[in-house]
C-alpha cells in the first residue's frame, strides 16, 4: 500500500512541509485548505466550480447530515460523494464540535470563527455522558444520542476518506480541571473509535485521532502524545486553542512539536483556522490540511478577502462607501468575480438588493484567494523560500498563482 | 440602417415567424424568450451563464432600478450592460406595471404569472394622475413620482437596447368604462414618451408602445391600431389578457392580427407570459419575444419544468415523494443541473435545507428547458415544420435542441 502522507519537501527554517496526501477519491497537495460543504454542499458553488478554483477535498459534517437528511439516506443514494457530486476526497469532522457547541457558548469560537451557527444554537444538548450525547435536534425537535460508535457509524455510512474522532470539542472558559476529566474522556472515546474501526472500518477511510488538552501545555502536549501515538492513521488539533492569536499559535505549536517526535509521517489537520495569517502561520507550524468557515461564511457577509494586513484581510462590501466605486474586489484577480468584471458598486448594490449572486460572487472571490495562497506557500516550500513569501503574505503581498 | 426587424421565415399555417432582432448590443434570434434580470441581475445566474444557456437579450425594470440603486448611478457606472456584466441587448420594462401593481390585485396577475412580489406590495399608490402616478418607495418609504417622462428618462439612462413606453396596466376586475379610460390615457402618454424621444431619445435606444384594452375587443384592436400607427419602432402587448388561457390567446390574437394589418414588419413583444403552452401558442400567434418570471421564479421555489402538459410542465421538487429519487430532473437534458448528474433526491434535500445552490440549479434547469424549447419553435418554423413541433410539445415531447 502506498503512504497516506507522501513528504515531498520540507523547510529547513520551519516544521513546513508539502506532500501529497493520497485517498480513497484522489490525492490532496497539501499544505492545503479545505473548504466547507458542511451540509453536502459548498454554499452557493457547484463542486465542478471548486475543484476549478484548485481545491482537492472538500469537508462535511456528520452532525448536520446525521440530522437531515440522515446516513442512512445518504448511503442508499450511493454515498455522500455521488449524492453531492464530488468526486474528490471528502473529510468528515465527527459531530462532536457541533454538538458540544449547543452547550457551550465559547470565547474560542469566536476566536476560531468556528461560532455555532443560529442552527446549532437551536438544538440542545440533554446530557453528556460517558455513554455519549443525548441532545435535541435543531430539524425536528426529536432526541437524538451520539456515541463515538454512533459518529464511527455515520461517517462509514458517508463514505468520505477521512474520518474524524468523536471528542468533546472543549471551550475556552472551562477550567483546567474541566479539561483534564474531559480530554481523558476524548482518549477513551477515541479507543472506542479505534475499536469500531477495527471491527467495522472500511479499507477505503482513513481515521484521524482529535488532539485536545486545551490551551494548557502539560494537557495539550499529553493529549498530541497519546492520540499521535494511538493506531489512528493521522490526527487533527481541535478544541480549545486560546483567546488570541499568540496563543493559538504557540498550543498548536505545542502540538507539531509532538507530532514531529511522535508521529512525523502522520498527516495533520487542523480544525476551524483559516483567516489569512493564522494559515501561513499554521503552514509554518507544520500543518498539512485545514477547514475553516472563514472565507465561505464570510463571503455570504459581503466580506471580501483582500491583501489588506490592517483591516484583517477583509473589505465590508456592504458598506456605503463601496456606493461608487468602480474597481473589482482586487486588481489582477483571476477569481470568476473580479475577472468577470463585477464592481465593488455593483457587488455593494447587490447586497442591499439581497440577491444571492452576490454572496456566490464573493463566496467564489474568497475561496479563489485562499486556493492562491495555499498554491503559493506550496511553492515557496518546494522552492525553499517559505520565509520570505511568508513575509511576503504578512507584509500585504497579494496572492502570486 | 438596417432593418430593425429582419424577417428570415414565415409559418404558412400561422402567424409566426422567424426573424433576426437587431439591435445595438448584438441580435436577438425571434421567436425569443428573454429572462429577467429585474434588479439588473437574473436571480442567482451569471450573465456568461445566460449567454451559455442560449439567450440574446435579458430584461430589466425600470421602477425596480429606479428605486435603488438609482438610474444616475446605474449611468455613472456605465449604464446597465456595464454595470451588470451584460454585454447583449437589454430590453426595459417601463415601470408602469410595478406601478400600478402597487394599487391593483389582479387576477390578471396571476393568470399572466406577473403577481407583485412582495417588495412591489409593500409600496403603495398616493395618487393616479393624467400627469403621472406618485408612490411611497418600498425601499425607504419616500415618496416618488414617476410620469411617462421619468420613464423615458430612467430609461435612457439605463441605456436598454430596447426602452417600453410607460402605460397603465390596467386589470382583469376593473369595468369595461375604467379600462376605456385608462387606455385612452395610456394613448396620451404615449405621445409624451414620443416627445420625449424626439427630442432626447438615444440613438442606440428603439422605443416599444404598448397595447392595452384589457379583454374587449374592440377597445384592444383600437389601441393596438393606435399604438402600431404610432412613431414607435415595435409593440407590445401589455395589461390584462384575461381570467383564463383561452381568452388570453383570443386577446393576443386580437392584438397580433391587428398588427399584421397596420405594422407587419415591427417586432412584438408579448409581456409577463411565458408558461410552456402559452409560448407555444404565441410563437403561433406572431409573437417575436415573451419575458416572464415564470422560469426562473418557478425555479428558486423549488419548481422544476418537465415535459409534463398535465401538470403544467411542472414537477415540485420539495414534494416528501422525490426524497429518495435518484434521478435527475429529466433524462437526457444537457443542462447544468441534470448534466451535471444532481439527483432529484438531492435538490430535494437541498430546498429542505434551504440550501442556494438549490434554487440556482433548478433556475438554470428552467431556463435551459425554456431556451432549448424555444429554439426547436424557431428550427421548426424555419423547416415548415411548426405544427407537428407544437403538437409535440403540447403532447409532451421533450425540447430536442
Amino acid at each position: 500500500m502506498a503512504e497516506l502522507l507522501d513528504v515531498q519537501h520540507r523547510d529547513p527554517g520551519s516544521r513546513a512541509r508539502t506532500a501529497v496526501l493520497r485517498l480513497a477519491h484522489g490525492e490532496v497537495r497539501t499544505p492545503a485548505f479545505v473548504p466547507l460543504a458542511t451540509k453536502g454542499v459548498v454554499k452557493g458553488i457547484e463542486p465542478h466550480e471548486v475543484a476549478a478554483l484548485g481545491y482537492d477535498m472538500v469537508l462535511g459534517n456528520t452532525f448536520h447530515l446525521f440530522l437531515t437528511p440522515g446516513h442512512e439516506l445518504v448511503a442508499e443514494q450511493g454515498g455522500l460523494h455521488e449524492f453531492m457530486r464530488w468526486s474528490g476526497p471528502i473529510i468528515t469532522d465527527s459531530g462532536g464540535f457541533q454538538v458540544f457547541s449547543m452547550g457551550h457558548g465559547t470565547v474560542a469560537d469566536e476566536i476560531k470563527g468556528r461560532a455555532p451557527t443560529g442552527a446549532d444554537r437551536a438544538g440542545a444538548i440533554l446530557s453528556i455522558e460517558e455513554e455519549g450525547v443525548r441532545f435535541r435536534s435543531y430539524i425536528d425537535g426529536g432526541e437524538r444520542f451520539m456515541a463515538p460508535e454512533t459518529s464511527m457509524e455515520v461517517q462509514a455510512a458517508l463514505g468520505s476518506d477521512v474520518a474524524l474522532a468523536f471528542d468533546e470539542c472543549t471551550p475556552f472558559h472551562v477550567d483546567r480541571d474541566y479539561t483534564e476529566r474531559s480530554t481523558e474522556r476524548t482518549h477513551r472515546w477515541l479507543e472506542r473509535c479505534l475499536a469500531w474501526q477495527d471491527a467495522h472500518g472500511r479499507a477505503d477511510q482513513v481515521f484521524y485521532a482529535i488532539s485536545q488538552g486545551g490551551v494548557h501545555e502539560d494537557l495539550r502536549r499529553g493529549s498530541t502524545r497519546v492520540v499521535a501515538g494511538s493506531r489512528a492513521h493521522g490526527v487533527a488539533i481541535g478544541g480549545s486553542l486560546g483567546a488570541e492569536k499568540a496563543q493559538m499559535y504557540e498550543v498548536v505549536g505545542w502540538a507539531t512539536d509532538e507530532l514531529e517526535r511522535v508521529a512525523p509521517g502522520k498527516p495533520r489537520h487542523l480544525l476551524g483556522i483559516g483567516e489569512i495569517d493564522d494559515l501561513v502561520r499554521g503552514v509554518e507550524l507544520g500543518i498539512d490540511t485545514f477547514d475553516c468557515a472563514m472565507p465561505t461564511r464570510l463571503g455570504r457577509h459581503g466580506m471580501a478577502i483582500v491583501p489588506d494586513p490592517e483591516r484583517r484581510w477583509r473589505v465590508d462590501l456592504t458598506k456605503g462607501r463601496w456606493k461608487h466605486a468602480r474597481e473589482p474586489i482586487m486588481d489582477d484577480c483571476p477569481c470568476p468575480a473580479c475577472a468577470g468584471g463585477y464592481s465593488r458598486a455593483y457587488l455593494h448594490y447587490l447586497f442591499g438588493a439581497r440577491e444571492l449572486t452576490a454572496l456566490r460572487l464573493v463566496t467564489l472571490h474568497n475561496l479563489s484567494y485562499v486556493a492562491r495562497l495555499m498554491a503559493d506557500l506550496r511553492a515557496a516550500v518546494a522552492a525553499g523560500t517559505l520565509a520570505e513569501a511568508a513575509a511576503a503574505v504578512r507584509a500585504g503581498a497579494s496572492p502570486r498563482a
